[in-house]
């Protein structure tokens, strides 16, 4: 795993310009402020990003003085930065850090770490939601659910969830998410090829509380690129994981990010332009034509769902967890031997030691290698234990029974 | 130039498949239906494709059998299928084939002679209409004006005209255009991303005739894939042009179509998808919020515009062209003698031999190589007058003073 708050990858946006910074005149240039093909010193670069966020917070009066805004950290550099310019830009507001441990083995608990440290130095409250042993299940825990393909959407169902309730636990006000420019032109793109003209009004910069208890959710880096912030977040030190998520899938929405951006580069403005084309054409339109969705209490969590059976897309997803018998994906060796006395010997087990770049072949190369223990419980090593439950991820997901082995 | 009537580019999409044809399962399957992945064949194959237009045609009611159909030839394979297809489905309708040889050297007359033999081939009255020859301009001359870089937003201009004109001329009801899906959905997306909501409900698949002296516009095309038109050209020896005209630039619905292509690699429904997004959501939409646009007749040619100062685009465009002292783009060795006399030395002869393949690099190169040449006029020989006529064009869109020498 990887930690961007090293000095190596701020020297590949650093570049030694022999000129002045173009807007101060004053220092030497030493980065492009990537949205305006300008060529800034440091102090100017954060103060072209951090103004624009404060302009947006002010024009769509985002927070208001007395406010207690709740930034949820992802560990990743979205939020992290989101949260670093909030406390600089309002030093007097009552900010709080909230991380949700949402027990990803090998994952979460490093981010837990890089977030208590990042909220320590940065002298914010950090509350520490563990989903595992809060609510008894796992994210990885979708891998034996229907869902094994499609982890991000399950877990997203469930964040929305917490959101919520963490919000009224400790009666915050306001949510700030960090949604950038890119996120949200993207998502639009992906609700409108779909037809879900309902969810594309609903992605406003802020977007007041639905119903009395609930809360305002706010997103401060809505006109702000995503490689603005990366350079933000490394110009500044901030710490952020770049190490995606083991169940990170290509959602729809990340390809046409993809897409956008190639779009880019015959027009810079592209998605701003796509941005004011949903904001103050089609939503408008969408507004004016469409009823309010109707909206109830889910029967069994009590949070707001649109479903019509009153059962909110969270607590379905739970549902489908609950009728999971045996969600065991990793064993001690000693677990290991007990384990394998009921299977007969309907098993193997594989040492990965030497193919363990299979991990970066085609689905193919790896389905190939496994194929012949199909109908096997297989149980791996590998040299780390986290390279062995990456395979057993992987090939749960191809409905391979396998499982990883903590040899170290 | 390519012709596509030849065996050569069908063995590339007839495979020798080792079962029989899906549908009929009688004939041995030889072709993929692209949207369908289901292998058929020949018979099969072309009874889809006409069916699916048959169905599109009746479902919007495209044409009475008392109408007389105009279809505008390009020497592509998208309109010469469509005529093709309307003659097989509707052997008895009053079919009108035209060409408008728009004057583009090396190329239009190419395209005209195509089209000639194909109409003689499948019995359909073809009207030539040539535009140097009844306006006194040829699309070529856009590269004098502001145009030059968008030869093709010109040049769109004017057919919407001719084909109005022409209309009127030969008594059409009707005008059957090849637009299909993958044009009509990129121009959709192209239009959305520029805010263009009014140009999106104005893309149906049946245009009404806006005033009482205009045609009805049918495009019955606008549900099948450009590459099923494609197979299909060529299992019926269709005979078409694919070799792209000198001015075609890379307009951003191309760039459009590109993309889509490459989303359809993971939903090869997403054309179909987005088409239908547009039309049953989008559209309705913007037209039950939209007033009507008012139309009015352009005052110098009488065709309809939107335009406030009542001169339609077309004759903005034209009068551009009456501006322009010397039109002169290519010379005998005659002539050429002759112009230098007014020149002083302020020319270059400059031959192209071992240099031609200049043609295909980057614009970066074919500059390097011209700069030194910036002011002066710079006269080209070629083993080909038409190689010698592209570096003209092309650097004339890069401001050079260029010539074509016309020496076999």
């Amino acid at each position: 795993m990887k930690h961007y708050n090293c000095k190596e990858e701020l020297k590949l946006i650093i570049k030694d310009y022999p000129f002045l910074c173009k807007i101060c005149k004053k220092e030497k240039a030493l980065i492009e402020i990537p949205s305006q093909k300008i060529k800034a010193c440091k102090n100017c670069y954060n103060n072209f990003f951090e103004n624009k966020i404060k302009k947006t917070i002010e024009k769509y009066k985002m927070i208001k003085p007395q406010d207690k805004v709740g930034v949820f950290l992802s560990g990743g550099k979205d939020s992290s930065t989101l949260l670093f310019v909030l406390k600089k830009l309002y030093p007097d507001i009552n900010l709080q850090a909230i991380f949700v441990n949402l027990g990803i083995r090998y994952y979460s608990d490093k981010l837990e770490d890089l977030v208590k440290n990042f909220c320590k130095n940065l002298e914010v409250p950090l509350f520490i939601y563990n989903l595992p042993e809060k609510e008894g299940y796992r994210i990885d825990d979708f891998i034996f659910t229907y869902f094994k393909n499609k982890v991000c959407s399950a877990c997203g169902a469930i964040k929305r969830y917490l959101f919520s309730k963490i919000a009224k636990e400790l009666e915050l006000n306001v949510i700030a998410t960090g949604h950038h420019l890119d996120d949200t032109v993207s998502i639009m793109l992906n609700l409108f090829f779909q037809g879900d003209f309902l969810g594309i009004a609903k992605l406003q910069p802020s977007l007041p509380p639905l119903f009395p208890n609930q809360v305002k959710k706010i997103k401060p880096l809505y006109t702000t690129p995503e490689k603005e912030i990366l350079y933000y977040a490394l110009l500044n030190e901030i710490p952020f994981e770049n190490f995606k998520c083991p169940h990170a899938d290509i959602t729809p929405s990340k390809k046409i990010k993809e897409l956008l951006t190639k779009l880019e580069d015959e027009n810079r403005q592209i998605k701003y332009q796509l941005l004011s084309v949903f904001t103050k054409k089609l939503i408008p339109l969408i507004k004016s034509n469409y009823k309010e969705e109707v909206l109830s209490l889910c029967i069994k969590c009590g949070e707001l769902t649109s479903s019509q059976d009153k059962i909110c897309s969270r607590c379905k997803r739970v549902e489908l967890l609950e009728k999971i018998d045996n969600k065991t994906l990793e064993l001690t060796k000693e677990e290991f031997e007990d384990y394998i006395k009921n299977l007969n010997s309907n098993w193997v087990l594989i040492d990965l030691k030497n193919r363990e770049n299979l991990l970066n072949e085609s689905i193919k190369k790896l389905k190939r290698f496994f194929n012949s223990y199909r109908d096997k419980h297989i149980f791996l090593t590998a040299s780390e234990p986290e390279i062995g439950y990456l395979f057993t991820l992987k090939l749960r997901k191809l409905n391979f029974k396998a499982y990883n082995i903590k040899t170290v």
